[in-house]
């Protein structure tokens, strides 16, 4: 078998390995029932560590190129019949998202993240001091978290519609960590989740990571595709951003999430609720999360204090039944057994100042400002773009005018210093589909003007060039 | 089929599901080949929903007792040939221990853990208030950890005789995290770990959460037991604490590190070494941790600042090849981003302020004075158990005398306020083996000698109660 493997490219060996099979198989090279070699052989073969081959074949039988009989050995799939569900292909949309943050640019539009400048450092000084200053234990705490902060989490969901008992409150990681514990709770390596598109690239990633293929359901139709989905296969969990959702800003109604709710009964499947922008909100009213209208314990609901705070407090939180919280906590515990007892009590001291509210108060209508200023900005200089208000949250998601290739276009934006997020990060096959989301979170309506008249600029001149057909990703 | 359930008992109802049919497999009641109702049948059959009874059966079939055949249906496994690897049976036991540190005790020896009255609680508000000072970013920050961490940690790991550059280090939420994205990288579902034992319940509650079962190997004869399981499977991991092992206090000595080494290379697997216990060393001269030998990149490196500072931080450690790391870092990223940034940054602060020898310096002695009192307290009091002087770390390991019943002794030393861990705790399939962990790091000299002169009374009087055979697991 020729394979060639370039131990001085950044992609592992092992990756580079599946890619050059999967190309074989997808050629016809390798036809469907083709016997690969053993593990040992092809590591003798070519060098490689038998972990290197190992992951290669781990690898491609996730995704279904190959199939392992035990006794028999390693052939390649039969075709399969009918669409299968999407298998994600190319992790690290997250880590781009992340690295193109810390780029230095004139307009960093790349992370969809509140502006430090509003950051209460004072007040958690305050409160780290004092949470220094108790009595109270430094130790690892309860699984399920600290007793006062959970409280005050509980006490604080009231504005968002939401009441829920201390008890069924566990605390985590950020809504990062609550989604990977429920996932794994919920849903085994190779069963397939529900996943709404264009997607939190998080939950792209953790997918990945953990085996779990996606069936994609399109955002704008989410009602119609889960059960078109559900009459095929048997989801047992739904990935849902139901409020501002990101990268769309998408509001679901009122009708949307009765359905959702009503589905999830029909079909017995779960629904993980991610709510990080529910309190960024610039609409006079608004809906209550689906976890409020949740009769029969189907939502696990996961949120965080990264973008209503700081994202270095890293804390966040999920609300389920006591019942789902056991198995939840035991993955949770597993994993790093408990989150920062400092941090949740520093937490549980600025909540209990009451000094949230308020400071939602301060930062959200200049959110909302900054959101007002880039729209009217985009209308004015990016009007062959389509896009709409976003009724809460921080990004625009910009559709591309036909004619404009969005891979050549984000990295002539960056490479001009306007870093946003390419469209195709937020599908779990990355494939460039027309579309930037653009963050304006941390820039003054001054410059966010600016980066939209630079956007039109490289629009007009991306029309002027000739489209490369196949032009690679970036 | 005859199932009791009891929505009223604290076991959850799947776990109580999958005890009864195994009950009914071990009973022969469901003899092999059996095949089993459809989850669907059985969940309508008793009342439960589909996924408590795919929970239950996730279990059984993780643990051996049945199999699915897709199409065709669940079956009770055909008896296996041989002995199988040790299934995980019982999670919980960290839980146990976290649980009965909880508890108000007059002597509290249950936790390895520091004392909280050395915690160095002053120096963390100033190095905390100087990262809420700095200019710095309190945003997400990259995927690795902040750089003037590692720096720093690269520095102070010279004085355990590992010299490592930063780009070799993750920064993780505590050793566990560590170890349980170490365990997802470089192994997979019901792919067995090569495990020391007795072992850190940390260890144990992660294998059985990510269904690996275990092979055995009995830390006292550790490179003979790993040889002969390398003969008979074929693991690609052990996880191992050599410095200090948890719950021993053992050392592995040069002979034994290299021995580990070379059967690592010969049967290519990789070591996750825990050296949480590294630093509390109370002997003239320590062998440097296996990394420190690693000449071909086969030692994972976790450890933490919970024992050295404080467990409230949450912080740790991963030292690995740059190849690793990266496969690492993306399951860490995928479980929840990024550790805390302002943590981080207090706790570079910390260690560059030179805090952390002084600190150590001020403390080791401390517990090495606690260790050398309850030592000769045990040797007055608890003559009749078997144990020894352990040359680092918090506990000592003691082998009760033959005719008393472990479980028996832990309830009655719980009752009479002296919490401690019972030696069932450490073991995959938890049995009372006549053991008890009592670690000394929480008590002063006079207090540990009333403590030993309490165990002492208690041995004595178990001694005269007659046995009852068959006590169950407290």
């Amino acid at each position: 078998m020729l394979l060639v493997l370039d131990r001085s490219d950044s992609l592992p060996l092992y990756r580079q390995l599946s890619q050059q099979l999967k190309g074989l198989i997808e050629n016809g090279t390798l036809a469907p029932g083709t016997k690969l070699p053993t593990v040992r052989r092809l590591a003798e073969d070519h060098g490689l560590t038998r972990l290197t081959v190992q992951s290669a074949f781990a690898e491609l039988q996730d995704q279904g190129w190959i199939q392992s009989t035990v006794g028999r050995g390693t052939f390649v799939s039969a075709q399969s019949s009918g669409p299968p569900p999407s298998r994600l292909e190319v992790p690290g949309s997250l880590a781009e998202l992340l690295q193109a943050t810390d780029r230095p640019a004139r307009f960093q539009l790349a992370q969809a993240a509140p502006s430090e400048e509003f950051y209460p450092r004072q007040e958690w000084k305050a409160c780290l001091q004092a949470a220094l200053n108790q009595d109270g234990s430094l130790n690892y705490g309860t699984i399920q978290g600290d007793e006062n902060l959970r409280s005050q989490i509980s006490r604080i969901l009231l504005d968002r519609g939401l009441q829920v008992p201390p008890e069924q409150i566990l605390i985590t990681h950020g809504a990062q960590q609550g989604m990977d514990i429920t996932v794994r709770a919920l849903s085994k390596p190779n069963q397939p989740v529900l996943l709404e598109t264009p997607c939190y690239p998080g939950a792209l990633e953790l997918l990945h990571t953990l085996s779990r293929p996606c069936l994609e359901v399109p955002v704008e139709q989410m009602v119609k595709a889960v059960e078109e989905q559900c009459r095929r296969h048997r989801p047992t969990l739904l990935y849902t951003v139901p409020t501002f959702q990101n990268p769309t800003g998408l509001l679901a109604s009122p009708a949307q999430r009765a359905a959702l709710l009503a589905l999830a009964e029909r079909y017995d499947f779960y629904i993980l609720e991610d709510d990080v922008w529910g309190f960024y909100n610039y609409t006079p009213s608004l809906p209550p999360p689906l976890k409020a209208e949740d009769r029969h314990g189907r939502v696990i609901y996961v949120s965080s204090f990264s973008k209503t705070l700081m994202p270095a407090l890293r804390l966040g939180f999920v609300v389920a039944s006591e019942e789902l919280l056991q198995s939840l906590s035991q993955k949770k515990h597993a994993s790093d057994l408990v989150c920062s007892l400092l941090l949740q009590r520093g937490l549980a001291e600025y909540l209990k100042r009451g000094n949230f509210g308020p400071h939602l108060s301060r930062i959200v209508p200049i959110y909302k400002q900054r959101r007002d200023a880039f729209h009217q900005a985009l209308l004015e200089h990016a009007p062959e773009c389509s896009f709409h208000l976003p009724p809460g949250g921080l990004s625009h998601w910009l559709k591309l005018p036909a004619g404009v290739d969005e891979s050549a276009l984000f990295s002539e934006a960056c490479h001009q210093g306007l870093v946003c997020a390419r469209g195709a990060a937020f599908y779990p096959m990355p494939r460039a589909q027309g579309y930037l989301r653009l963050s304006f979170g941390g820039h003054k309506p001054a410059e966010l003007e600016k980066a939209a008249a630079l956007l039109g600029q490289l629009l007009r001149a991306a029309r002027q060039r000739p489209r490369l057909r196949g032009n690679p990703l970036v």
